[in-house]
């Protein structure tokens, strides 16, 4: 196999690898992502308004650079929100690795249950994402070098979050109002860890699809790709059997006379720097992406897709007006990832745009973020290969000249035995996962305790919880919200007899 | 009243003050001062022996500068330790502001009840106190400026903790040993807050006269010397009467031609400098600690000091043969802290020696340790004064050019509303106070919850309970002893239960 294909290391919403760029095509988005019933939520059709907080550089430490102080973007929506006076509640959402607007329109649970709540809706942006950039708000400054990006890591991250909400509820005279934090992915995993390290400052979390056990030796670096095959092979053997076979095919063609201009013309590629490689890393993505997104309404996350996209790509695959044709098959299947709107005449290998503003993520990965997810065993849909550490920390010191501290995660925030430890530790955390989700299987996938609880969803995929309601939902979806509002309920009306009492 | 007076604030074992350097008179310490019949739990009449660890400079950001690492020393006795195969218990003392062989030498407890646990004992010392210097490991590099002084933080010295905790129990293969962590004063508050943010390393925690409800509002600035007022007040009204009525006398006197000639002669100060403000500080350190380490037995922790001082002080102070000679009666009272072993000459006021290696804390102090303690209501047995933050500030301008962050320690931590907060949320910490330390209105006083336990003793000092036991020791004691031994018992056969069953 291409060398760069496996070193391709997937990070939640970008691609790392070693030798090739970021590939991913990247249709235009529209302004809005959403529909026009979901603005009735809205503040004069507004979902949110934008705020900044002056953020302090470096929490832990004095050094005099460490006073620095930049400005952090948050939205905000007041349109529910039943007052301090009354002690309502605040939704916080605790951003992750990208622009806070583009998580605040896919995080259409809190919106559709701010009214119930009364709740104050709440959008931070993570650091070095978005607007929120260090070193005067200049992104090309602020990821400079690595004495900039320096601060980039999860626990300053943290310690934003617990300093903007105590002063925005000082601010507010809302002390005690009690605030719940919300997040998704990375975003998750910061909402599990915030209640767990702030919890004087959140009563409870909502962490969906969170796979704060994917570090270290906790969750096998073959899980992540052995759900991406579950999923293909569930839908269908032989859409399992093509792709699986389908990497050696594109190699062998590409090694042969004009096999190159065969690929190009088979995917439609437009006309840039292509070979084996680079082909397999743009399929790679969307069959990833598309797993990851499998969700059982037409969303627009990552790309546009319809609903079920999986069982889309296999119908694909499957076409009998394909015969034979693996890459005609292959095509079909990126073409529903790629272009579901229908409009792209080729597409771009080489395409870097970052319309979410993911890009720090490479930085995360490189320093703390060590999520062995790149294994591939035998059954595998993709290549087999091993996780390699190595790798990673050879492309860290090429890509930053930094050594990633592969076991700072679990000294920090722990995960070894998590069961024993927080059966009798800490309360008031939800971990969603759904199991198509190939993140699942760092996940939190058993209830810890009577208030730690783990929701899991056969047939969801990541962070689905959160998404915006459609009356399409199937009805396990709309179960397993309930459940979360039921839990949450309960979370509130508890603080309150509390507050009431102590 | 001196301004230099006013402006003395308290930190647990050193003297801050804007105008008037530390004043302390600093006896020559015998070179252990464990008593004989102690060294029977030793290693070959050793109490431990001292190992280092790299660790590094900075966890929270990835700045090529905080990859520096430095050596950190520790202490460790594994005499009594049932190993790991037996996944026998580790009991690690959270080291303070100093070096850490003081603090060791003065937890006897941990010494005491090893033999019971079958466990290891291993004391970490503070980064920047004792041998435990980064950059280097000098001290005059270290405490050179604010871009290297800025590295000592409470944050950082619990991920030291962290970090190294784990490495040891690695490389013991211990990983299953159950780690409860001690620490007295600032030790205690690090114990204390160990469990709370690293539960997955620490299953409890002694918190030993640990305020850490001294930040913010949460505690009367009034309290600390209101105590201390308490202390004496209750040995005898007329020595809190003197006590209460000297300082004016003293400033009177030193107003007068030939004033401080007498003070000097009344005081037998040595022949160097003096003031008021500079005997002010002298005697009301003696009294504020020797209110702290106010011990039912003869005592060595800060001065040689008798059994009962307050009582010995007010002895002094009410013994008929000083008459109305108010001086000489603070003389005596001075001579109980400064002089036990009554081989002091002369006493010099400008004494600047550290001989347990504290003076890190006048950083801490400026940065993230902001505890009010220094305001005196109409009764204090000192003058009339407000807790001033204004002037920390301004002390802390001029000392290190460096602004203090006064919320930092209670947005990470947390405090407000500790009960409501703690009592659904985290487990297995005792909280230990006496009612005679000054530090213990900044304590919890008051169980949260089942495990999360107050153990108050009216007659306590400051940490006794972690002290050496004696044959004369009081029942009250005893029994503070045995009820810490016998919650510890529980959180490590619960631990044993849990192992064995998830």
């Amino acid at each position: 196999m291409a060398a760069g294909f496996l070193l391709v290391w997937f990070s939640f919403f970008t691609l790392l690898s070693s030798t090739v760029s970021v590939a991913e095509f990247a249709p235009k988005f529209p302004s809005s992502i959403i529909r026009p019933e979901q603005l009735l939520v809205s503040t004069k059709n507004q979902l949110y308004k934008t705020n900044y907080f002056t953020q302090t550089l470096d929490h832990f430490n004095f050094n005099p650079q460490s006073y620095q102080t930049f400005q952090q973007r948050y939205l905000i929506n007041d349109t529910y929100w039943g007052g301090a006076e009354k002690n309502a509640p605040i939704f916080v959402y605790t951003g992750n690795e990208g622009n806070i607007e583009w998580f605040a329109q896919n995080t259409g649970f809190m919106f559709e249950n701010a009214p119930h709540f009364k709740a104050l809706l709440v959008f931070i942006e993570h650091r070095f994402y978005g607007k929120s950039m260090p070193f005067g708000g200049k992104k090309d400054v602020a990821y400079s070098n690595t004495s900039t990006l320096g601060y980039l890591s999860s626990t300053q991250a943290l310690a934003d979050y617990a300093t903007l909400i105590t002063d925005l509820k000082q601010n507010l005279t809302a002390t005690d109002s009690p605030v719940v934090v919300f997040g998704g992915s990375y975003g998750g995993m910061l909402a599990a860890w915030f209640r767990l390290k702030y919890p004087h400052i959140a009563i409870g979390a909502l962490a969906s699809s969170s796979p704060i056990l994917n570090f270290g030796n906790l969750t096998s670096p073959y899980s992540f790709n052995n759900i991406i095959t579950r999923d293909y092979r569930s839908e269908s053997e032989s859409c399992y059997k093509v792709l699986k076979s389908s990497w050696q095919q594109i190699e062998d063609t590409a090694k042969q006379p004009g096999g190159l201009h065969l690929l190009r013309k088979s995917f439609r590629i437009c006309k840039n720097y292509i070979d084996a490689g680079y082909l397999e890393t743009w399929l790679y993505t969307a069959y990833v992406y598309t797993a990851m997104t499998d969700y059982p309404t037409p969303s627009n996350f990552l790309n546009p897709l319809p609903a079920y996209p999986v069982i889309q790509m296999c119908k694909a695959i499957d076409n009998p007006t394909t015969g034979n044709d693996t890459f005609a098959k292959l095509y079909g299947a990126a073409n529903i990832y790629y272009n579901h709107s229908g409009t792209a005449t080729c597409f771009n290998l080489n395409d870097n745009s970052d319309p979410h503003d993911l890009s720090g993520w490479g930085w995360q990965a490189c320093t703390e973020m060590i999520m062995p997810t790149s294994g591939n065993n035998k059954e595998s849909i993709f290549p087999a290969s091993e996780w390699n550490y190595k790798a990673r920390v050879t492309y860290c010191k090429n890509s930053f000249d930094i050594e990633p501290r592969p076991n700072w995660i679990t000294s920090e925030f722990g995960g070894h035995d998590i069961h024993r430890v927080l059966k009798r530790f800490g309360s008031n955390i939800i971990f969603f996962n759904g199991l198509r989700d190939p993140w699942s299987g760092g996940g939190v996938l058993k209830s810890i305790s009577k208030s730690i609880v783990a929701i899991v969803a056969k047939e969801g995929a990541h962070h689905v919880d959160l998404r915006f309601s459609s009356k399409e939902d199937p009805q396990w979806l709309k179960d397993v919200r309930k459940k979360e509002v039921k839990i949450i309920t309960k979370w509130i009306s508890q603080y309150y007899h509390d507050l009431a009492h102590f």
